[in-house]
């Protein structure tokens, strides 16, 4: 059960943008310079988090990006699906209508006991992400660096920040 | 995030074999038969779950598989870790110290917000799991299937299981 690590490079990118000043985006180009990433797999994470509403670009000849809606109201649970799929991670193939004793499908009305816990447990961890936007996460990554680092962090944002409409 | 269609099948595997009375087990090509699996494929999540200690082989020329220790202490966790690993879903690749604004490593020693919202999530998801034994599940199978399907089950079992030292 793997997390694509396109996750972690969405997920700061978006916290970063959550740090900018209303009318400015960055192109996904300083994204991925900022992160030091590769250009063109920067750009696919942000087409899916534009696809899936987090992000915009704005028109215009800069073609930055912005949040698509307040830092509050965008959770991690968003952002992995955005490039995840919203996909359950258990497949239950029904496997227990199979062979010699399988069950009936009237018998199978209800959820297997086993693809039910299964599914409790999807639940719990999506609810986990869902508590958790990029407010709660920026809070903590400014909490967690020296002053001098945020300041260091809000020059370069002035310096890259292009204006968008 | 997929976990893979063995988990499925080994969970099942191991309710039936819950199932036995002492002293009797199941073949590997039988657990294969009664779901209507490929043997093979069988066989190798069977490997799996005697490696993680959730079932063991006979002596003798049997072969047949039965639960290493209760059906009480073994988990759908277990199940599930014996078939993918129990490495994090998450994987951080230190993304924050990257580029321009780089984090120092000494700015590093806690993990980063966005790592620990999912590996809190990962928690729940594995606390919810660890949560339901087989004796649950088997529980759950049985309330949901007709008593005439029990007792199908029941007679499969009696012709199928071979004796086990
Ligand atoms: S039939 Fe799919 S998990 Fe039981
Ligand atoms: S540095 Fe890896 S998730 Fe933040």
């Amino acid at each position: 059960m793997q997390i694509s690590k396109g996750v972690e490079w969405a997920a700061h990118a978006a916290v970063l943008l959550s740090a900018l000043p209303t009318g400015r985006g960055l192109k996904a180009e300083a994204l991925a310079r900022y992160h030091s990433v590769p250009g063109p797999y920067m750009a696919k994470q942000m087409q899916a988090l534009s696809k899936a509403g987090i992000v915009q670009t704005a028109r215009g000849k800069h073609g930055g990006y912005r949040l698509a809606r307040p830092a509050g109201e965008i959770t991690l649970w968003d952002i992995m699906t955005a490039i995840e799929g919203s996909k359950s991670a258990f497949t239950c193939t029904e496997i227990r209508q199979n062979g010699p004793c399988g069950a009936t499908p009237e018998q199978c009305r209800k959820k297997c006991a086993i693809a039910a816990a299964f599914h409790a447990a999807e639940v719990a961890f999506r609810e986990s992400l869902q508590a958790i936007s990029l407010v709660e996460i920026a809070a903590g990554v400014a909490a967690d660096s020296p002053r001098k680092h945020l300041r260091n962090v809000g020059a370069w944002l002035e310096k890259e920040a292009v204006a968008i409409g």
